[in-house]
Formats: structure tokens, C-alpha cells, sequence
């Protein structure tokens, strides 16, 4: 039986549940305006380790540990962990991997991951291939600066356009019809989603990630909505990952251009994590961004009742080092998910 | 209804079928002894472009391509194309998938990828999420050299475990029950897999991945063989991709000490691809060496009947260049995928 609608979204009959999540975030993040909904908020974000990257891969392990020790559970009782990051093969993903000692199935969107991640542990979980999965994705300000940017010790003055990598990892875990165990959250469910296409409108500039994304989160949004043919009020709130402040007036732009206005029900992660006198020029970015933001506190409106539908829309540049010393311009995809609230 | 067999490993009752397969290949490889058998082999590695890395993303993109016109098909015809690679935030993946504009799902398990890749789009296959998607991976052995090692132009000599990286990319086309177009292989499905925990035995050396990788492949393998219940006869052939000589040698004691003698059957992708005489050390290595291998030989040795089941068990390093230097060791992870002859 098909469970495509459209040409890029499906629906997900048996509506896998998220039942817990858990989110770690660095102390630049804890002093936002959503610093007492994560579960914990690092003094240090080297955590005491001998490089940040270690650290990274260590608040990744640390979430999904989180998540699961909030049900009951270990590592070890899972189908398989899916995750992912920004630093080269995804070395934060693979370490925690390593730790942990799940069957491990990595993938890579960028600042997509969470919800590409999401998006397959669905599917997998709807198809009978997973009881109980784990997805997490994780960035850290140091490790990403140094792999993206500039090493910090340049001192280097961030550009009008620029968003700031959020140090933080965040995990969900998610439930098929199978499972009987302890819940944390009981009315969350995926009932779909589309997969993005990789869209790219010739943005050079690594510094302004926010209008090279905007067309692909358009691309997706659009695509959702007409794959579902719903207009954009079938969602109490679309949530973007991470156009910042920028990005997002584009996006409106583009999304009204196909003859969808957004822009009152929609809200982003990178806006929302850091306010506006924390000087982080145009909000947040980075995997950890959406996935902490998620995991702490969309999850949280869901369960409260505050919304019942909700489209998490992240999105992710795909551009190394290397492409954009290269003078390639910037690709970007965007994956979507489908999360509603539930009875029990 | 659970799909799940033992802790690792699952069944896909629908038998999603390969239906078609294209490969690209550098010189080195097509002078090797399976150079007759890949679809394309390039007389300059660089196709005429810019870079090794561009031209590393061209020959994914013309692999995918091809795969659909060997069935009549463009990318526009699939659900989704899932690949990976081992440059930094797997940019050949990225710009191939701008470039067909496709849906797109990234993946990561260095040179695991093209199994990774399998296992995710069967088993979508069989949840109903796709009719038709295309699974790719790719290396190239200029653009991992400066990526993982040395500059070429430093001429460095290869120390006596080390494998080179193909230039190649292989991809393969799989199709659903609700498929009715044209195929290119008749005979061909996957029935299952393992998905596979990450090994880390303790090596750190970057030019001896064969010890690194061998203890992954080990534990999928044997993890594969208990939950199905089988010995390892159950089938023709297990392929490794790519442990090389040494990590072959690895291989079978560390299977042996689970009570398992593979000898007989395996064989190893790094293996076939180059020939002793071509002095690649330990042979072949890369997400390119197996996907090419898989799509151009194994899949005809099972459309032809040689083999009528096989273990695809592709092995990839989550090392980065970066934990190397940190001082870090080499997990490794090992998908693998059961491909069986059927009938039409």
C-alpha cells in the first residue's frame, strides 16, 4: 500500500508517537529566552574534555541518554540510534555511536538533520522496522567555527548576515504501535511529511546562510502544502530551522509568491533561541539549533495542548570548506515533518 | 507488524526489487580485472572540470542518471535519491542531488554508505514510501587523497597496509511492488539486512583500515548470521567492501572465534576491483569500491544465476582527518544487506 501523497510527501497511518526527548545546550543558550526549558544547560562547554569536538559528541551521547533514561530505558533497548552533525563525517554522531553501541544508521542534511532524521525513524518505525529509535543531531559554536569560519582565536568580527551555531544537542525518541513501556510525553505523533529537493538560487557568501536557505525551506513548505491540499491555517505553526531574522523575511516573500501566507503562523528556531540584546546578530543556527528547540520546546506546546498540528520545517546548507573556497555557491535542502497532538 | 529478526536485523516481506544499476570508474579501476564490467570508464579523472571534488559529484550524478535510462526513467521519475560520500559534509551528494533535483536523503557511514543507503531505501520500500528511488555513493582517490592524507603533490609513499581509494561511483535503482515499468534486472531482490553497531578496537592508525574496519564487519556478519538462525553457507557469498587483504585475514579469525568460518565464501570488493600487478598495496578502498563493485558484478552474478543469495556487508572508518590528529581511534561501522536471486 502506498503511503505517498503528492509527488515528494506521505502520510504515516499508524502515527509513530515521540515519547521523550532530551536536550543539552551551552550557556550562551541557557541565558535565552528558552533557558529553563532544556534539561540541562552546560557551565562549560568543553565539559571539562580535551577538545570541543569531544565535547560535542559527548552532549549528543548525553541527550539521547537523557531521552531515553526518561522512559525507562537504555541505549541498549533500542532498534537503532539516527544521527547526525555538522563537522566532517560526522564525527560527533559517530563517536556517540561508538558509546552508546546502538545499531547506528548515520545522515547528513546539514542543519536539516534532525528532521531528516526524524523523517526516516518514521517511516522505519511506520513500516515495521523499529519499536523504539532514537534520532538526535548536535552542533557546538567552537567546533563549528573552527570547521566553517575562522579559528576563534582570530577574534574575527561576524558580518550583518550572520547567524550564530548554537552549542547544543538534542534527541527524540520515537514509538511504534508495539511499544508498551514508560512514556514521557503521551499525545505526540508524526502523521507525515515531505523530503526535500536541494534548491540553490547562486548565494556565495558562507556568512548569509539564512537567504541561501530561504528557497529551500519555500521549496518544501510549498510542497507540503499542496501534496497535503491544505492552506497554511491546517497548522497552528510552521517552525523553520534556522533562517534567522533575514532568511525569514525572504521566506514569507517566496512562500507568498506561490500564493501561501506564512507569516503569521510561522516562527523560527534560530529567532527563537537567542533574543535579540544576547548581540547574536541574526539568531541561531546549527543541527543543535531546530533539534534543542524542538526537543525542549515545541514538544512541549504539543503536549500542553498549546498546538495540535505543527510543521517542523529545518533546513540545512550543504556547502563544505572546501565548496565555497572553491567559489561554489550554497545548496540547501529542507525536510518537514508532520507533528500532531493526539489522545492517549 | 514487526518486520524485526533477532536485535540487529530485519526482514522485508515484499522483496523490494534492484532493478537497474549504473557505473563510473577511473582508468586505474578499469584497467583492473572487473574493467570490462563497469558502464563507464573515464580516460581523464577530472571530467574536464575544475576539480577532483566537482568531478567526484559528476560521475554520482551520471551514475544515478544512468541507472534511470538503462529503465527509461529521469530523476524526476523517483521518490527519492539517498547517497552519501566521504568529502566533508558530503558535498559530492549534495551538488549531485542539486543537479538532478530530486528529493533528496543524505547518508553517512563512510564507506559503508552504499549499504546504508540499501537497507534505509528497502525498507521504505517496503513501508510504502517509495515506488521508485535511487541509492548512490561515491570516492575518488585525488579528492580523498588531499581529504584524509597528503596533498598528491607531496608524492608520498603508501605504507604496506594502506588501500587506495576508486574513483568511482556506483548507484543502483530499487523498486516496489507497485512498480510496472521497465527493468534492466529481473531477478534481483533484497530480503533483508543488518543494520550495525560501531567497533572500536582500539586502532589509530588512518593507513591500516582494514584492522580498523574488520572488527565491524565481524560483529554485522555475525549478528546477521544468529538472528536469522543461519550458518554461513545459507549464502553463495558474503562480500566485504573493503577490508583488504589484511583486514580480510582479521576477518575471518574474529568470525571464527564467534564459531563462524566465512573463508570459504567471502570476498572482499577492495579485493576484485584491482589485480596484484597494479601495485595498490592492500587493494581498494572508498564508498565508490563496493557501490561500483555491487553494481557492476554482483548484481550480474545474481541476474545471471551464479549466485542465488548473497551478504552485501560494505564497512566504513568514522574517522575525520580531525580526531586523527586529535589523537582519537577509528570506529567503524558495517551495514549489511541479504540480496537474493528470484523468480520474475
Amino acid at each position: 500500500m502506498s503511503k505517498k501523497t503528492g509527488k515528494q510527501s506521505f502520510v504515516l497511518p499508524s502515527k509513530p508517537r515521540i515519547i521523550s526527548s532530551g536536550s543539552f545546550v551551552g550557556s550562551k543558550e541557557g541565558e535565552g529566552p528558552l533557558g529553563k526549558r532544556f534539561d540541562t544547560v552546560l557551565k562549560d562547554d568543553t565539559l571539562g574534555l580535551d577538545s570541543w569536538e569531544e565535547a560535542e559528541s559527548r552532549m549528543l551521547e548525553s541527550a539521547v541518554r537523557l531521552s531515553l533514561a526518561k522512559i525507562g530505558k537504555k541505549p541498549d533497548d533500542i532498534d537503532f540510534f539516527m544521527g547526525g552533525d555538522l563537522l566532517s563525517q560526522i564525527i560527533a554522531s559517530g563517536f556517540a555511536a561508538r558509546e552508546l553501541a546502538s545499531p547506528f544508521l548515520g545522515v547528513y542534511g546539514a542543519c536539516s538533520t534532525m528532521a531528516e532524521g526524524i523523517l526516516i525513524a518514521s517511516m522505519l518505525t511506520d513500516g515495521g522496522f523499529s519499536n523504539l529509535a532514537v534520532c538526535g543531531a548536535s552542533s557546538h559554536f567552537s567546533s563549528s567555527e573552527r570547521e566553517f569560519r575562522y579559528p576563534l582565536e582570530m577574534g574575527t568580527q561576524s558580518p550583518p548576515t550572520a547567524q550564530r551555531t548554537v552549542t547544543g544537542a538534542g534527541a527524540v525518541a520515537i514509538a511504534g504501535e508495539g511499544y508498551a513501556g514508560e512514556k514521557s510525553f503521551y499525545h505526540i505523533a508524526v502523521s507525515g511529511g515531505t523530503v526535500g529537493r536541494v534548491c540553490d538560487y547562486g548565494i556565495t557568501d558562507a556568512s548569509d546562510m539564512g537567504a541561501a536557505m530561504a528557497p529551500a525551506a519555500a521549496s518544501t513548505i510549498c510542497a507540503c502544502l499542496s501534496d497535503l491540499g491544505a492552506e497554511p491555517a491546517y497548522f497552528d505553526a510552521i517552525y523553520t530551522g534556522d533562517l534567522g531574522s533575514f532568511g525569514s523575511e525572504l521566506l514569507f516573500e517566496l512562500c507568498g509568491n506561490n500564493g501561501y501566507d506564512i507569516s503569521g503562523i510561522h516562527h523560527d528556531c534560530g529567532c527563537m533561541i537567542f533574543s535579540k540584546d544576547q548581540k547574536v546578530v541574526c539568531g541561531g543556527s546549527g543541527c543543535g539549533c531546530c533539534a534543542t528547540v524542538l526537543s525542549a520546546e515545541i514538544l512541549r506546546r504539543l503536549e500542553s495542548g498549546e498546538h495540535n498540528r505543527i510543521l517542523f520545517a529545518a533546513t540545512g546548507a550543504l556547502l563544505s570548506p572546501l565548496s565555497s573556497l572553491q567559489g561554489e555557491s550554497i545548496p540547501a535542502v529542507s525536510h518537514a515533518a508532520v507533528i500532531e497532538r493526539i489522545g492517549i
